[in-house]
């Protein structure tokens, strides 16, 4: 992906939690000298909206100031966060961005999270789109997370990546870090989605007019022992890196059923 | 997955396009003498929500008597199909079902379709839970399409499905039914999801006030050439069966980053 002399890069910066969000800001700090910067992102928060598009209403999309502090172009759109990357390669860029990068999440997308997260479905469509894509989530959620050390991991990882000539072009890394000082992080570790997820439970309520109501809740559980898991390394202080991709066939079952009688 | 004798197996059934509509109706009427039916999905239209699920408002339950005719109980949310799958384990039928069946849904979900797809996400969250699972989808959008040769077939995937011992519990299976009368469709067979995808394109219109405003539209393209494709498979009159996986680790590209010197 390495460019010709003098031709900056194209980065395209999206997020689920909306662009006035301290995590995408962090996320334009640390690469905005990397190339040229374009955020398109939601204008409302769209976390756990999973791949979702929108397909029942018109979508609106308006240019904004916010990071004109940076020289940066910015766009917000009514849109989901995977509408926010169509919308940025059909109407803004006209073009295919050279990478893509989404976050940074206010809070983690490790395991399971991979699938209901808004973060990583914009990155999973750029990649299915041929851009290059990373997810980065920081384990902590709150409004006013501190960023200062996820963004010398971004810096590092998109740098080394702008390098790489052969770079396949739906590449796609789920990097989820862990809610420490520069110092404490032990690396970057590549690894294995873990089977771990949220145990569900309803928090069953009554309105004021005595109808029932239920709010989703849940406690995580890791049902995978396995070291080389996402979250054995976020657990264990490193930055935990998962390459993801977007063909969900099992083949290990479809070698089965071709043999079995089952469906004959 | 064979039950003790006289024990019925519990069946649950959601789907993405509403609880009113004719291919979850078709859906019930396909299985209802294989097992216990129980029916909980959304009150409006969900389609391409993927695994969005309902973290920012609370979720409404109502019990509905829209399948009394045939004896089964309903239920219908204001949640995603994800969501449906949730509140129907934890709060209707506090166990797990012993299949999961989401549709069938009025339109195509072959290839990269599987990632947007609420009713392929409905069936991923119920495999996640341990619930094996079956999405099935017509390949016809119309809202009174014919689901006679659909009808035949998930009888005859389901009871086959529900006869086996030692059925994965996160056993999980993508079919697609093409738009055809039973005598025509050639069987039924197992594949990978193909490299297809909508090509986006946003028709622009202009609001009374004389505001841009963008509709997504797209062009479907098939980029893959193999033969044991979703794709494939129904252009030649099969129905196409993906077995699909919800451990997204692209496990090819992790030994590739495992021995370079990225990100170290």
């Amino acid at each position: 992906m390495a460019k010709a002399k003098n031709e900056r890069p194209v980065i395209l910066i999206t997020n689920d939690d909306d662009i006035t969000s301290k995590g995408i800001r962090s996320l334009v700090e640390a690469v905005q000298d990397l190339g040229k910067v374009v955020v398109v992102a939601p204008n409302t928060p769209q976390s756990a909206m999973g791949h979702a598009i929108t397909i029942g209403s018109p979508l609106r999309m308006n240019k904004m100031e916010i990071f004109a502090d940076m020289g940066v172009e910015a766009w917000q759109t009514s849109g989901t966060p995977v509408d926010c990357v169509k919308l940025a390669v059909d109407k803004i860029l006209h073009r295919k961005p050279d990478i893509c990068l989404s976050g940074i999440n206010h809070g983690a997308n490790h395991s399971i999270n991979v699938i209901y997260s808004g973060t990583m479905s914009a990155a999973m469509e750029a990649a299915i789109e041929g851009i290059p894509s990373i997810g980065f989530s920081l384990l902590d959620y709150s409004y006013d997370a501190d960023f200062t050390a996820s963004k010398q991991i971004v810096h590092k990882m998109v740098s080394e990546l702008l390098q790489q000539k052969n770079l396949d072009k739906h590449f796609l890394l789920n990097v989820n870090i862990p809610a420490l000082p520069p110092e404490k992080i032990r690396g970057i570790k590549i690894c294995k989605q873990a089977y771990a997820k949220y145990e569900e439970d309803f928090t069953e309520r009554l309105d004021p007019h005595g109808k029932k109501y239920y709010w989703l809740t849940g406690e995580f559980k890791n049902f995978d022992k396995a070291k080389d898991t996402d979250v054995w390394a976020l657990e264990h202080k490193y930055v935990s890196a998962v390459p993801v991709q977007f063909d969900l066939t099992n083949y290990s079952v479809k070698k089965l059923l071709e043999k079995s009688k089952l469906f004959q």
